[in-house]
């Protein structure tokens, strides 16, 4: 157990944006279930094969456990953009019944990040790779605004 | 009883925001509940005297009726800055279980309105002048807003 722990953690490299992660699900850990978890078993549920996409209805409600890790994954992009502008950013998440809605981050009055999100029910990346560039992409275009608008981010 | 309602409207300025409140009510009537009722009628519910306020319980969720409420005058505070700034507004409604929660109003990637909720299950106003007052006050500030940052509203 120990060992494959190993092997695997060796492989994943576990950037700033993917640590954000990590302590916004340890953050929200309040029984201490996830304490002796690597962080790389925490970050495993955002990785969805199309397949396993598939085999999710997008019929209906998005289960509070799905909710809880788009939310962190916002949590994470906010933390970073923080730390780069030093706004204080606070996030929004918005989902109507149907898996539809809005991803916000915003500081003052400027939305930093704003997303319309949909078949949330299937919340996932191919790979932890593309769960980094998918939150690197959208941390650097927050920085970006943060720094063309400041007077609206600091209001 | 029509001669109450014709006595008691010859009494209440329907302003331009009021209207657009019930017209924001109307727009989510698909049995046509409300065909019949005057736009008085449809905003009493607004107008809650402090002793009505005591009376409801700030513990657990805000009821589906109330946060409709909440929804129809931002809805209605958003309709009157696209009227007056021609940019096209999204309102999104946060609230915690708990009453607490954000309710915002942005264009691009500005947020022309940002108000923290809280004890929402108390959510209305002392009269039907002051409904008028705050959301002419917000619409207003909003306005203001937007006009500063043309540049950021139409991102």
């Amino acid at each position: 157990m120990t060992t494959t722990n190993v092997t695997t953690t060796a492989e994943v490299v576990i950037t700033p944006f993917l640590k954000a992660i990590t302590q916004q699900i340890r953050a929200n850990d309040p029984y201490g279930t996830y304490r002796n978890w690597s962080d790389e078993l925490l970050l495993k549920p955002y990785v969805l094969s199309k397949a396993q996409k598939r085999e999710i209805s997008v019929e209906g409600d998005v289960d509070p456990i799905t909710k809880g890790r788009i939310l962190a994954f916002y949590r994470a992009i906010a933390h970073r953009i923080e730390e780069e502008t030093g706004l204080l950013c606070q996030v929004v998440i918005d989902l109507s019944h149907e898996g539809f809605g809005w991803a916000l981050v915003f500081s003052g009055r400027l939305l930093v990040v704003s997303k319309t999100l949909r078949d949330t029910q299937r919340f996932g990346f191919d790979s932890l790779e593309k769960l980094e560039a998918e939150g690197a992409k959208i941390v650097e275009s927050g920085i970006n605004l943060a720094n063309r608008f400041p007077e609206v981010g600091r209001l």
